[in-house]
């Protein structure tokens, strides 16, 4: 088996090449111009092997699938349509090359799917495998998803379920647990947590219905996300526990209702959009978005002060 | 003494949004528009800790320094001008806050220097201190530098001299070797390793005097930037040996004129520009920088199989 270190450094960035855009090659990636009436918008995100994926149970083709996708995330969250996107990657000398070209596989295959590239990367020796992305993309002036543009009266939407991705690892790392679960309830709960999709396609819909929405993803869990747009905004919010889908499939995994809960709130990386705007609007959206839900309402407050809420995130 | 640990990925965060621009605090950061006649370039570096840096003899200010010289060293290779930077920080729990903080106050003197701003980042726990750093800029159109774009006839320039980080380094980790130089020849060794000054002021130079330039800036050597331009633009080269400088600072510490001519070659890290462009604008440039020099002529041929130039870069 070929390592880092049989090959070398030059030899890697040879290798890497092919799945890089022609414009790699120089010190820095050419991107071209940008239309009239758009604005640039970047993130970055890093993954730590042993922290954000474990080599030894994630396949190296998802580890690069969900680089890729969590920076293509925030980009959706902005409202953003995708630019282009660098890797810089620490290797040990023992990473197999093998494994190298699979995570760019995974990687490269999520950028094709939402048609975009891989313009620029650097690889460099490391006691540990991490993989730091920086993605750019695009947004229309005034077209922007920002988590303080939230205003009272709002409808608080998501844009999907929530705690299928800890679902997914649950049953990964104990797959008993799936027993009462069907083959395809196991592939949507493997795929919510190894190949998560970014809401790419939801912010031009949002414009056929509203001038205006606030919001982020729900990378950090759906909790946070209520919590981080009402900070921004300087609200708080109402929430319509109802509202909130629990799917079956989590919870036959959690076990009980409370745990399902817990997971749903707190256990992140389902990669939905949590959106604010006008309620007409919101009901419009969610008419076009099959898991689509609203489920809550933004309210006057201060949402750190909001007992109401906190105890109803403890108690729900 | 506060950690990493300590304070939390939470805390930590807050702490560093002092230093960030105000564009922080979405799932991405929205830069605005890019001036119409202009293209985006990117490029990112990763610094490790053992690996580039040495935690224990490199300060945390220079640290930071070098991270952001060394991405905006990238730009000014492409003509560009700087947009923004972003940093994503892998840190072991046990990383002083004190530490990680005047890495980030290091970093931003680079940047202010160089009118840019920190516009995004991520912090995440690392077996390894690692700093990944994407930056990018605009280039108008059609005045981007390109690797490619060598022509037979070309002068070769570079814009300063070369070897001194090297030999910085040398004398920091042997103070000894520094006794027969003044302290002003010391402080410019120190500062050409530790500050080293990315050449954002050449590119509008270049204009003034040629519609063309190729080029690429000397971080893995000079030798390595000639090979490359010349591979990238299918031609080879012919040095004048005579012209190229050599700093007497550098004889002095390396000992020997063979040693000296070795770290100037191969040394790297000088973050000078190597460009190629026709002789009479290559001369009126030299005229406006300080220490630049025209070191030989772009010829036909394929470098890697010219004899000559790579036994004179032997035999030098």
């Amino acid at each position: 088996m070929q390592t880092v270190k049989d090959v070398g450094e030059r030899g890697l960035i040879k290798l890497l090449r092919r799945y890089c855009s022609d414009r790699v090659g120089d010190d820095a990636a050419l991107m071209g111009a940008m239309p009239p009436g758009y604005e640039l918008v970047v993130t970055t995100d890093v993954l730590v092997n042993g922290i954000h994926f474990s080599e030894t149970t994630t396949s190296a083709e998802d580890v690069g699938w969900r680089a890729a996708a969590v920076n293509l995330s925030d980009l959706a969250a902005m409202g953003a349509t995708p630019w282009g996107v660098t890797i810089a990657l620490g290797l040990t000398a023992a990473t197999s090359i093998d494994w190298v070209e699979r995570v760019y596989g995974g990687f490269t295959d999520c950028l094709q799917k939402y048609q975009t590239e891989l313009v620029g990367g650097d690889t460099v020796r490391s006691p540990v495998i991490t993989l730091s992305v920086t993605a750019f993309g695009q947004v229309q002036s005034n077209r922007a998803i920002l988590r303080s543009n939230a205003q009272v009266g709002d409808a608080i939407l998501i844009t999907g379920a929530h705690g299928l991705s800890r679902a997914g690892l649950e049953i990964l790392l104990h797959p008993e647990k799936a027993n009462s679960l069907s083959a395809e309830q196991i592939a949507k709960l493997h795929r919510a947590h190894q190949r998560p999709q970014p809401r790419l396609d939801v912010p031009e819909l949002i414009w056929q219905h509203s001038d205006r929405a606030a919001g982020m993803d729900s990378s950090d869990g759906l909790a946070d996300a209520i919590v981080q747009i009402c900070e921004a905004s300087g609200v708080s919010a109402r929430l319509d526990w109802q509202a909130i889908p629990i799917p079956t499939e989590i919870e036959l995994v959690a076990g009980s209702k409370a745990k399902a809960i817990d997971w749903l709130l707190y256990g992140g990386e389902d990669f939905e959009l949590v959106l604010c705007m006008p309620r007409s609007a919101a009901i419009a959206l969610t008419q076009k978005l099959e898991e689509a839900a609203i489920i809550g309402e933004i309210v006057a407050g201060d949402i750190n002060q909001d007992l109401d809420l906190s105890q109803s995130f403890q108690h729900f």
